[in-house]
């Protein structure tokens, strides 16, 4: 920039960005200064960004769960070698149950949104990294879209404990996402079919499939709530997908919840 | 799951899993073994995941980058304060222009997906945080979609040094994204239209523009490259936006490149 | 089908198959007995298809109009060899114009999705009929996405009468729309944001981008109300664009209005 | 406008109105002197619009067929009575054997985008015209997204003559679309993933699911050719659907053939 536009740009954006660079140093110092936190897991009550307002419309919130099936969540799943110690340390299990009996229990609708891979897709001729390891130890494979044979009980079905709040005749099991998001699904269909602008979000795996759906789920004009510990991630060589997961979803949903949390503001809305 | 179906779920998984699982702890063992591994940093040459298979097809690559605007890139844009350690740390600025001279200089389609709120955008009635953020700081302000008065030289503007590389007549500069991801703008249709099926991708900022970005365009079914450092992520109490980044890019992306190693594979072309 | 097989789908079926065959012969003979109807124009108050129930609800409606531009409005406008028989045979300016202050006048929020070519544009390698016939007259044609010069009163700009309703601080102006519909612009983000579900539709031109937009904001889950008269078609060998956009719209949309219709409703909201 | 601007327009684009309107008045005057041209089906042989000029390329098409299913394309089907007339009269369900025979017969990578209803779907709180009548005639319907229970020989399985191309374990099922358009399943997807850029588009019913497919598969920048006599559509009072169909594909595909003319230039592809 020339001398004069820099001028004019500074005079006009000093204000506000030191603005910013205070609050945000006032947080730091705060968030240091009160305990000796961890930086990698920093306590989201203690926030640089600003605190969530969002209040749950009971007309018009839904749960959505993502991937609730044993190759995630069994100890005998496919992925269970890379993410088990994640799922365990955070109780997804439990939490996901807790998620689905509180939603039930209020009435609030809930959505599936699952993943399987059919064996046409295994000709795809090209593949992002985690694409290729799904597809390479046959993660949620089932024989065809038209076809559930070897389904029960398989990698690809619904965790058992699960199925009498998904098998209720209510719950919505959208199509399944191919990649990480719904974009080639009827989610969002689904859920504006039902007048929904609310989404509590919950599933596996925390930075890949929810974050993915998070992320469209607010481009498509959701408010979304994720709920942090009701999700996990793989932890490999090249890093931990839940702290990436939770980096971001600080940074960009509408709302952080725990388990507890959210299980409350369900119980609260009085449907 | 009963006791039957568990068996033969066990045992119709058991060989992939355990393969899957000794592959991993070669692989860690492997990479903690070869040196001190900075966990957060870890080397992506030493990898648990598969190895990218990328390859360029000259006449269907482009080069994409996001968000390449002062307040992101220059000392005094409003984002400076959050990101400028990081943008400094990985010389953002000096490698975004080492891929646009390298794009131009083989011919290669150059688009950009930049960002821009105008004053409607801040009667939204809800948004995530950062969102808030970026409208209370005046981020990418114009005064309005149809309205470029006061455009040059401000935040909103490009980078400076990057003007020739961007006016050039032949730079597609894509309609404005309007929260993380293309899912509003026009770059994938942009794309198409010039049949391109490969992008290498880079710009501000890495784990909410450029992540986004990456993981639509996967969705889109792109081949996507990221260059890890020509991009550059806030760093807040909340965490580090270019760890977050670094860590799914890893994990999703068909391939993550260095600047020097994206401007050779553009050398190497030959258009 | 084999023989059991069929017998089984025969009985199934026979039934609502029936009934909905009675239900449509019983509907053509009134329609074919109550007057001498031109089966292109088909009056759409005796309808075979079920009857609209689309309710406006004050809090989610939204008035969006497409292209309200010279080009297509004003009769040096670059399409009006094509579209203005149909635009003066509906009124589409005056209707539009009541549209606006109807909606104006009852606080109800306005969103226009207009339509832009830029230099870029024009070298897609691949364009369908109209897509070229278009960018060879030079139809909405801008010098560039950050380049209003030459905008105000050219084919392009909106009709002069609307812009008081247009620049009014309130009305908010999507980016433009590239091919038809607006998947490639931030119309369904800028609805969704203002917690808009339901859609009052017309503009320009009928059976491409209005009966596009409408298609995509069904299938974004929105209720749509088109608006028959205050949008018009291209005329050509080919066919009629208005009778085409007429039959889809019928059968597609949640409800047809007249203007008067839309504008009576629009002021029994009570807003 | 005001004289002075309105003026420059007239100038600016004068030029090109008055040759497109030139253009358009010879070849109506020769449609209309070269023989009685039923206006309701003109030829397209004859056209005021562009030519096409879409040549396939070998490694990069694809045949995608909407909706094979007996409910449009067997008399027992419970949209026969509003389609079968139309299905009839241009030998849709031939024409689409000879379309799924060539195709496969020259290595031709085949899409297919089916239509499912679920209990969950009847469910929806509002709908369109035609999705009334689709739900309350029970179209397509299946007891459940992972249940296939009485699909086989039902009016939502396919029509049993073409299961030999579609069963052969290379044809690609996509997941069911909800409305209209591909917008909710992972037909886009798919193609991509296998590097289609070009689709020959067949199926059922021709202004709705076939019309939204082209919609969309244009929006998300592939080129379609539609096989206009492998479609038909609802001739209902509200109107022709088969005639509307035809007027849209016209003006916007980027090419219309017939079954012959799209059976010989995949003959000619020399896979």
């Amino acid at each position: 920039m020339n001398g004069q536009i820099r001028r004019q740009f500074s005079i006009r954006h000093m204000q506000t960005a030191l603005g910013f660079l205070l609050a945000l140093m006032l947080t730091i110092s705060t968030a240091r200064a009160g305990s000796p936190v961890n930086p990698a897991y920093a306590e989201p009550d203690k926030p640089g960004l600003p605190a969530s307002n969002m209040q749950l419309d009971p007309q018009r919130v839904a749960l959505v769960v993502v991937d609730p099936q044993n190759d995630f969540l069994d100890e005998n799943g496919v992925a269970w070698g890379v993410v088990g110690k994640s799922v365990t340390e955070h109780n997804v299990v439990q939490h996901l149950e807790d998620l689905f009996k509180a939603a039930k229990s209020n009435d609030l609708p809930v959505f599936i949104s699952p993943h399987y891979y059919y064996p046409h897709d295994h000709t795809w001729e090209f593949e992002g990294a985690l694409e290729k390891v799904m597809h390479s130890i046959g993660m949620f494979d089932r024989p065809g879209p038209l076809d559930v044979n070897g389904l029960e009980g398989s990698g690809a079905d619904f965790v058992q404990r699960y199925k009498p709040y998904l098998n209720d005749g209510k719950t919505v099991i959208a199509s399944p996402h191919k990649v990480y998001g719904p974009e080639q699904n009827d989610l969002v269909l689904q859920l504006r079919k039902q007048r929904i602008d609310q989404v509590i979000l919950a599933g596996m795996s925390s930075n890949l499939c929810v974050e993915s759906h998070m992320r469209e789920l607010l481009e498509a004009g959701f408010e979304v709530a994720v709920v942090k510990d009701a999700t996990a991630g793989a932890i490999i060589p090249e890093g931990d997908g839940y702290l990436a997961a939770l980096i971001n979803f600080r940074m960009m949903a509408n709302a952080v919840w725990t388990t507890d949390e959210a299980v409350n503001r369900m119980e609260a809305l009085g449907r």
